[in-house]
């Protein structure tokens, strides 16, 4: 039995669901409301031990960390792929993902911005901050981008399933796009699937 | 021909010296200087879209982020590995890994401080920073820890390899350490190693 734990927003989950989809895993969806502060309960420590979503539990096993989940979802439903086989290409697939996984994400969630504004830092200076390592983050990948459809070629990769939750959370900053005009037509290519389009995360919004 | 493009003191930059010397590879090292603003010139540029440091360049063919570098080492010198092969293994390798290579790290490197700094953040303040990230990250992963002797059990693997430059920015911004027995226990083991060793900082350093 798989389950995740996941939140409707956190872009983090919405990369799990994206992989869960493509490889057509069936799971229970649990939701953690991270508004109300339940990823610090005991409960969600105990599955992750730094107090995060998602968590992937398998037969009572838990694994945290998006794309250590999806490593492991690879490893056990491998079709289709999330990196190919050849050293070099893997490589930059990668590293397109980790340019958002861990330089755009991580500076961007929400503890960032909480502790930002308990240091005294405004609204309108915590979005700014949102908005520039988007910017600097996006400015990479786009000079990483081939020539599409998709950021891993002919078919979708870990980098793309990264692309699409750090667009939908750059648009709803109304951060401006305008210099990245190869993420957003891969963006656009991406929503369209069904699998991508199944994990929105409008499909699991409480309201 | 390899080639690593890197900085001594930076901690992804640590990581994949570490890796080079736990495989044997044979590589030529070029300094960027950071403190100089050398990532952001032209040639680091077109080397790294980010302007980051570590870059290893293969015959011409660059790759950037420490641990795409790493999985492209551990594809092509597979002894020894970096990750276990059972997909739950290998997933709880990799989430120990992300813990620090998304969470700690990137949230405390130099582009973070600096951009602090411009916000009206004093060097106490950043310190603070820079310690809390830490502490976040390092309760998390001696919860994760095991008995050791390293994080990956018997052998070091790709976790270690994170821990080891993490522990030595931890104690160059005299972070409290006396929560994390295992991880100080471990990265004494760790330290101890001829390959980690070989890749300390002060083996490169320019003074």
């Amino acid at each position: 039995m798989i389950r995740l734990y996941d939140y409707w927003r956190s872009s983090a989950s919405y990369r799990v669901r994206i992989a869960l989809a493509m490889k057509h895993v069936d799971y229970e969806r649990h939701d953690v409301n991270l508004l109300a502060g339940e990823q610090g309960d005991d409960a969600n420590r105990a599955r992750n031990a730094q107090g995060f979503v998602p968590t992937l539990d398998v037969d009572g096993q838990t694994i945290g960390q998006s794309l250590a989940i999806i490593d492991y979802l690879d490893a056990t439903y491998p079709d289709p792929p999330m990196v190919p086989r050849d050293p070099l290409a893997r490589a930059h697939t990668l590293q397109r993902a980790l340019v958002i996984a861990a330089d755009i994400h991580p500076v961007n969630n929400l503890r960032i911005l909480k502790r930002l504004g308990a240091m005294g830092i405004d609204q309108a200076g915590r979005d700014e901050w949102y908005r520039h390592w988007i910017a600097e983050g996006f400015a990479a990948l786009e000079a990483l981008a081939g020539d599409g459809p998709y950021l891993g070629g002919d078919a979708p990769d870990l980098s793309d399933v990264c692309l699409v939750p750090q667009m939908y959370n750059a648009r709803r900053l109304e951060t401006p796009l305008d210099a990245y005009p190869k993420l957003v037509a891969i963006d656009a290519a991406l929503t369209a699937l069904p699998a991508f389009a199944a994990a929105h995360p409008d499909k699991f919004s409480p309201a």
